[in-house]
């Protein structure tokens, strides 16, 4: 157990996970907590950084999120689930932590300036936000994560982070931080329902692990498709098409997606037709997360008492980390 | 006790105290802790954020500032020393208070910018530095201090602390903290022995509290004084004096200053001699500050426990703040 190498993963909670999720990140985890020693963290405190006029949503969507884990199969006798706003170790490791970067090499941060521009923030950047790399460098090291499963974007992060612990091991003369990298997922992205890059709750193309069978229908039912492939006998492109994008991520019948595709790609399979068959295999996939979202969800002082726990574990080790921290800086008072 | 007005006050641990110090706030201390709830921080994070690279030095100021504090009357039964570092609910409050503050008015403030230009940061001013004046309103509320001594030029920090409690209180729609106010002393400034405008250990100016009866004479047998008096019979000039502002500040007996002042500015009084008797009235006041450190240091792990129980009465204190802060947000989860 304590050889498995630590890796740290999270969401922001700031609303219900989507296939999208499911897809980029959660199927990792459900593999990876059986070889390596998973954190998962709820990012309330990240969240808060561009959410702090509405912290209720962030404490409602920690539950939310802590039940979407469960139900995916995220296991918590396997992985430690906890919440970073209860892990004070992680405030105090931010402060040191911020003494060793400068404001410049932040604002260079290219993920940090990319959202800058995006949230257009100008003249109202809080200092919570431009700080926000240096609190997931401690987020990180608090509880040592060798791996960190990051999309190409974030890559910046993961650098900035060895960034601080090189500065720190070298200044403190001392080991404490071991070196961090990412572990890139093979599909990193799903694109939206409606064909846009990137499936996103704010832009209201996404389809949640807590959808309903029917409101799954609804949504592949006004899926965007080949705008081009108006009467049925028309050939239409599969390429790009999320539709059957859809079906090479969640359809395990390899052999049939191959035959709707070329169907399709030849002319006389309907959009209707298709768009239902894709519906019965996400509600296919859907329904045994459903399930067990519904049974924890029946519970959910069962689900506090699970997220408390992984907190409570994860502040042993980050009390430790914090320890060895204050006396590689020499000021371990007691 | 409890409806006692709660006063913060505490130093950067970076050198020894000075007269400067004890003139400037330790005397004031003194006074405060028989009529408020008196904290005293030794501010070890904050002399951390340039002194990042010597830990070493802050840690070791530490317990010689403490030892400062028990020797000139600060009393661990009416006043609570703590160590700032101890107190991770500070950095908790701190992570959330920099969602309250944008990066171009913490520019803006007139302490920091001051400060920024002094030390020459250009490139290189850390995060740490930028955000500290956050880190003080983090301090202050903690305990939720309402009254907090400071010089002139410190203002600024002051109305930050208190522009950020009431957009947390406008916000939340709290009452969590209180307004603060500053406490400006009377004597705010001690000229060093050089005649420049500030006593300070980085100008070589300083008589510490820690310094023996020789170091003293020596240092006052070379202070600055009116570099026209040059034979004893000449008119010397009092306005400006170094050593009239010290027995101003250091001698109780009012009508003999006076005395000496007429004399000197008449002409007939030495420099020696005036020194002399300056040095004389100095170690009078500093002798039993001297006996007490000498009694204290005797036993530095009596002082530390002492501040290891008044670091442990703010934890508590800090504890309920933070609770009520995360009410506040809502974010309460247990």
């Amino acid at each position: 157990m304590q050889n498995r190498k630590v890796v740290l993963t999270g969401d922001r909670p700031t609303g219900p996970l989507h296939l999208g999720h499911y897809v980029g990140s959660l199927a990792n985890r459900v593999l990876l907590q059986d070889t390596y020693l998973q954190y998962v963290m709820l990012a309330d405190v990240q969240a808060l950084t561009d959410n702090f006029d509405d912290p209720e949503k962030v404490r409602q969507q920690v539950l939310e999120v802590a039940l979407d884990y469960l139900a995916v199969g995220i296991d918590p006798q396997k992985s430690i689930i906890f919440i970073q706003s209860m892990i004070p170790e992680i405030a105090e490791l931010t402060i040191f932590y911020l003494n060793l970067v400068t404001v410049n090499r932040l604002k260079r941060n290219p993920t940090v300036k990319t959202e800058i521009a995006q949230k257009g923030f100008g003249e109202s950047l809080t200092a919570g936000f431009l700080m926000y790399p240096v609190s997931q460098a401690a987020d990180i090291t608090i509880v040592k994560a060798q791996l960190v499963p990051v999309g190409e974007d974030q890559l910046p992060m993961i650098e900035q982070t060895n960034e601080i612990t090189r500065k720190f091991n070298t200044l403190y003369q001392a080991d404490v931080f071991p070196e961090v990298s990412a572990l890139i997922p093979k599909v990193a992205r799903l694109v939206g329902t409606d064909g846009k890059a990137k499936m996103s709750k704010s832009l209201g193309n996404a389809i949640y692990l807590s959808d309903d069978a029917d409101t799954v229908v609804k949504k592949v039912m006004a899926m965007y498709t080949d705008p081009n492939h108006i009467k049925i006998s028309d050939p239409g492109k599969v390429e790009g098409n999320p539709v059957f994008m859809f079906l090479d991520a969640f359809d395990p019948d390899i052999a049939k997606v191959q035959e709707l595709k070329d169907h399709y790609a030849r002319g006389g399979l309907g959009d209707v037709v298709l768009k239902k068959y894709l519906a019965q295999v996400l509600n296919t996939f859907l329904e045994p997360i459903r399930v067990r979202r519904r049974d924890f969800a029946r519970d959910k002082g069962e689900v506090m008492r699970i997220v408390r726990a992984g907190t409570m574990a994860t502040r042993e080790i980050a009390g430790k980390t914090m320890q060895e921290v204050k006396e590689a800086m020499k000021i371990a008072y007691w």
